[in-house]
């Protein structure tokens, strides 16, 4: 409930605010909140949470008494030094860069310099950062695969440089178009300076770039003279097939800047992630030092260093787990197995071959991680999402909100990673009441 | 120690990147603790950081314990409920409002709605984001006193927004050339959006400002139109003398922006501080909301929520001591106390009538705080410190750090907050010392 404002209070209208207040990238999270908040009764396809059936309270402290331990013992700490780690300003880096680096050479067989890693407060931060860093002047852009993560548009809002989009085919980015644009962007005086990519099942598509578009990508890169940034939420997350090497581990030119997220694999409400800017920059006199190293200035006047509490239970939770994410997710990862074939063999028994939609309604077959993307026959926008929690109870992201309002009017996310078995199907058979009532 | 870089990877010129980047108000920390970190041995006036000697680090699982029975008993949570809190993405404004709405009546006199807070990620995130809001176009500038809290000049940086210095005196910002620069901002047909104040114990400089310049402030800040973007860190750490009141206590018109820490009366590393911003926003036809959900949707695409577990711990630390900040660091505003007035009484016996340096050497007398400010009869900078260190084993912070680069090159900042009577004594001793041989 508001107080009561004072009549002689100042009003400031929103044309007077930062453009980014009002750009749909920022409001289009709150109003699919304010929806979903409305009919919390509705079956949930929108939420991209990870799943939290496995998390206990008590596990905090475990982890924060496993990463003291490691603090004396593995790094022979003194208690003041403990006590300074967990209480005081410290290190703009970081100090879990070292678990981050084991974690890496385990799980992706990335081998990175520890020093080349900033521990970031969540990878929202880690955008914010990069994004700030490589935006010198207005001829600067920033590429990337429309449909696009939100939080990536909304990062380049804030900072203010423009996104210039990239056509997704069912492989991810599209090389030949991304050729083109780049180009584009030449051609116009512009400055490609980063492509941002989400190679393994991108939010919200689904997709997964090939081993060999991989490779061009890479060499994309090398012959326009871009970064690339890598953006790897959910490469653990696979349910059929080998996982192909992340694009990082291939870089022999340093043109990837790594994106790193825990709140997939970790705990999403820590608000951990770190960036790998392994790249040099030269300053005068032939001096070099690391990207790393000027993101974090940024960061030092952004937020400082990351929460030393935080940085301590995702430490923790690394160090109980052998720095291993794939083990310490084995159970998650059989809960998003199990849903993405559930929603995939519910989609086709209620759209598929013999079924009264068939053919009308179309969706991608996804290889892992929390998304897939339906086509329907009819306008999906926000009116009709409102309509679809009203009347038959079941909620969706418009894919609109993906496309930076360009894009995507007749297409919804259904996100399938909290949802139980006996949930997914209840929502598809309201969802296919929708259809059978809009088509 | 760096890895082997390949010979093909690319390199980035350091002029490529945000001016920012290169900034002295970015680069001076990092150059300050490096001349620290080579002088370990030396008495350090230099570091801001808050008392350490009553931390202990089984406090934080005590502290989340306290704020899950907070969850569970007084707002009633599920154990589903409590679960989300502490592992989920969560409410973007955060969830300790209540408590700190507490803290404020308690410990302030101040009545805040808790809906007009944003929880931060520190206060360096809230001046980011308030910075980002009001910073529309190149048309729109921020005053601040100067020499200035070196973390406020960063953030304006890194948004891009100028820096417009006013004068600072003994009673802190000078009112006079406030409305003179205010002037002047509008002659050249620029827009003051706000002006930064640190009302008690600036950063660097220990200025208090009146209670009758306080409502001087007010008034012009009403007469011309701008906010009051208010930082208030230290009030709690007055060693004489009443507690004027807050600016926002007698903001009848909305227009004071309330900066919290707290970084020096909770725990600095947890990064957790908060705006409170009770201002209207109007949108078109006259729809009306408050200023903070506009900071929040900014706030979502830089880190999302504020770290759960940093927010879990300062709940926990708050309900620990009745949400009174004042009750709970009352033993650490001792040792300010007795610092505040070690340091004086140093000064005195070494500088004072019939030293040596009398008359040479002048130093204020803040009422409470971290910090005074020495001037000295000698250029004394960067270079000066690394020769004060090396030489006499003392450190201190060159003002010019903190002028923007543009004064304050005979002025050092002492910062007194972690240090033992002795060092104090002995510090003194070698800042003699070096005042001896340069004077």
């Amino acid at each position: 409930m508001r107080e009561e404002v004072s009549p002689k209070a100042v009003r400031i209208p929103v044309s007077d605010l930062h453009a980014s207040v009002s750009d749909p990238a920022l409001t289009s999270m709150t109003l699919l909140n304010d929806i979903a908040g409305r009919f919390p009764q509705a079956v949930s396809f929108a939420a991209g949470r990870p799943y939290e059936g496995y998390y206990l309270t008590d596990d905090l402290s475990r982890y924060l008494s496993a990463f003291e331990k490691y603090l004396a013992e593995d790094l022979a700490m003194t208690p003041e030094g403990i006590r300074r780690t967990f209480f005081q300003y410290g290190r703009t880096k970081g100090f879990i860069h070292e678990l981050i680096a084991r974690h890496l050479k385990l799980d992706e067989g990335l081998t990175v310099d520890p020093e080349s890693i900033v521990v970031t407060t969540g990878c929202q931060e880690a955008m914010i950062l990069i994004l700030r860093a490589l935006y010198r002047d207005d001829r600067d852009v920033v590429l990337a695969a429309m449909p696009s993560y939100v939080g990536f548009i909304g990062a380049a809002r804030i900072v203010g440089m423009p996104v210039w989009p990239v056509r997704e085919g069912p492989g991810g980015i599209d090389l030949e178009d991304l050729n083109r644009q780049v180009e584009a962007v030449k051609a116009q005086g512009l400055r490609p300076r980063a492509c941002y990519v989400v190679p393994d099942f991108a939010n919200p598509s689904g997709a997964c770039v090939s081993v060999a578009d991989r490779a061009r990508l890479l060499e994309l890169a090398s012959r326009h003279d871009f970064l690339l940034l890598e953006d790897n939420p959910y490469s653990l997350f696979r349910s059929t097939g080998e996982r192909p090497p992340t694009l990082k581990s291939s870089d022999d030119e340093s043109r990837v800047v790594y994106l790193g997220s825990f709140a997939k694999t970790a705990f999403a409400g820590a608000r951990v992630g770190y960036i790998v800017a392994d790249q040099l920059v030269t300053v005068a006199d032939k001096q070099e030092s690391l990207l790393a190293d000027h993101l974090a200035k940024l960061k030092s006047m952004t937020t400082l260093n990351t929460s030393t509490v935080a940085q301590a239970v995702v430490g923790g939770y690394l160090l109980e787990n052998g720095c291993s994410l794939e083990g310490a997710t084995v159970r998650e990862a059989k809960v998003y197995r199990r849903n993405l074939h559930a929603v995939l063999a519910g989609m086709e028994a209620r759209f598929g071959p013999g079924r009264p939609h068939h053919g009308k309604v179309a969706w991608n077959s996804p290889q892992g991680g929390m998304f897939l993307v339906v086509t329907l026959p009819f306008r999906a926008d926000d009116e009709v999402l409102e309509y679809s929690a009203a009347e038959f109870g079941v909620l969706w992201t418009p894919m609109h909100h993906f496309y930076a309002g360009a894009g995507g009017l007749h297409q919804i996310r259904l996100s399938f990673s909290v949802l139980s078995v006996e949930e997914i199907s209840l929502g598809l058979d309201r969802l296919a009441r929708l259809v059978d009532d809009l088509a």
